[in-house]
């Protein structure tokens, strides 16, 4: 499973949580049925950006809260590393 | 056309001609047509994270370069106020 997508997923998670929306609430909200969210949140879903989109209007955020990968970056080597792992 | 969809799509423009890839070369390494790149660029494609994914390991970038969005966080007002424009 890439990268990206559970990192992703786990951010859409944590923001919607931390809004006290349920993934009903979400999805009402995008359109998008809430069994589909439990699969995006899960790194499961192969999200396009205007799904993106549509859960960050949702959610209520910017662009820079929901692709905040700083502390990833900081040990990007876990992120290719982990990469590497996965390629073998 | 979406904003997330243009800004994401001048960046991987931005970082190709920084790394001097042709979209022929960025094509080749990420199993893209040329032609389907040159729509991403322009912010006509609905790129998925696994396509996203592709082209940041291809250009050999982490995700806090490709989703960098503090410049235009601080201006957000234009982030919002081009959505609204565009609802409307």
């Amino acid at each position: 499973m890439s990268d990206l997508k559970k990192i992703i997923g786990e951010k859409i998670r944590n923001i919607r949580i931390k809004k006290g929306l349920t993934l009903q609430q979400l999805g009402h909200l995008t359109g998008h049925q809430a069994s589909y969210l439990t699969e995006a949140e899960l790194g499961k879903r192969n999200l396009s950006l205007d799904s993106l989109e549509k859960i960050m209007n949702a959610l209520e955020i910017k662009p820079g809260e929901l692709f905040d990968f700083r502390e990833l970056d900081l040990n990007s080597s876990d992120f290719e590393t982990r990469s590497v792992l996965e390629v073998r």
